[in-house]
């Protein structure tokens, strides 16, 4: 199974600031984005684990700008499964507009049970470090 | 009880959009602030209604905008409780710069509880329309 | 040439709220996404425009809520060019899921040059409102 | 002059997500709250810098979340100037609420000129790294 998912969102004007620019914080979105596409693409619907009582959190997050990126600009962005252990996963990213390279960051992740109380992950995600 | 309470804010730069102004769609944000400051005014927790189970949500908004608001600028964002029903209500605003008219709207909401389905107010929403 | 043109986009986490569903500020967002579907379906690029000096700004907005929408729903935003005028023109939109309306709203727009003073609209937009 | 300034915010519902927390990327906003309030603090008005033509750009960004934060909750941004060089300044965040610490992180910034090219940091800023 790929470790890299790619997608290709579009800026929306919304995500621009006043230099022209997309906002900074908006590219933990575009994360957050890219993280759904590669569950996606792993057969997982997040949704479920929520639904079974397994919540996500993101407990540390990490972004390097590179380039700016503007309004209705096409970029790529990709997600690499970088970590799975039996309480974390840690995901890396890059995100491109053709051969640039705009941002890459790293985001990481525990899983916690409905009253917000760290959990093993589920074997949806502990299955995905498995080759 | 004053009808009207208002409130101030000032404009992040996660607000603005690529025409340097703020992006259209946040004075709902703004509409919102204003509104959790009048019933805090009139001594509301909204918290504490969700969790009793009454849940307020919008279901028509409308925004008229006047003059741009830039970066750093203070705003006085005017709430008017406009009307209280057995099973809605309804909220006007007028967003200000000094003298300057930036914005005005309305939103109107009803209340649902955990499953969705609309309920009469409960007795804090209502009782905002006795004089 | 389409009044309509339909866009899909898929709902964010970053979207969804306290109650579980699209804050209702959003629903504006996703309008400004359709519409930017709606001038490239037309061969416009707006950053054309603005590069030209033509800045088009919101000058009034309305959305009326029917059901909820929720993390990872495909939505799709239709949008239809109501009336175009020398100095304005409306859009109205329909957010649906499947068979059911999610939100509906309109918005109605002015072009203004560098400095923030109407001006009359560029032939482009115009040129939209001929059968 | 303080190198550490605290401004308080209060968190908006369209800032929470569907676990009913403030959404992550939001810190990097509040991050940016408490920058603009340190600027004021010593007298600078960000505003007037970008008229004088350098912008402040974000070229790193990390936090690290250690206890969730809801609606309504008042939260203290503490921003401190951690570093300035002739090129580069960098700050570092505590988000608490009360004695619970929320989220910390460190943003690192260059300036640029309207055309996007790095250029030294203006007195103003470079000024603030002197005791």
């Amino acid at each position: 199974m790929p470790r890299t998912v790619n997608t290709e969102i579009r800026v929306r004007y919304a995500e621009t600031d006043a230099q022209g620019v997309v906002y900074h914080a908006n590219y933990l979105i575009y994360f957050e984005v890219a993280r759904g596409a590669f569950l996606h693409a792993h057969g997982i619907d997040y949704n479920d684990l929520e639904a079974a009582g397994t919540f996500a959190v993101v407990v540390e997050a990490r972004t390097r700008y590179a380039a700016p990126a503007r309004y209705d600009d096409v970029l790529t962005i990709s997600a690499t499964l970088a970590e799975v252990r039996n309480r974390s996963f840690t995901f890396s990213y890059r995100v491109t507009r053709g051969d640039t390279l705009v941002a890459e960051g790293e985001t990481a992740h525990v899983c916690v049970d409905r009253s917000g109380k760290p959990v093993r992950l589920p074997p949806e995600l502990t299955g995905l470090g498995v080759d």
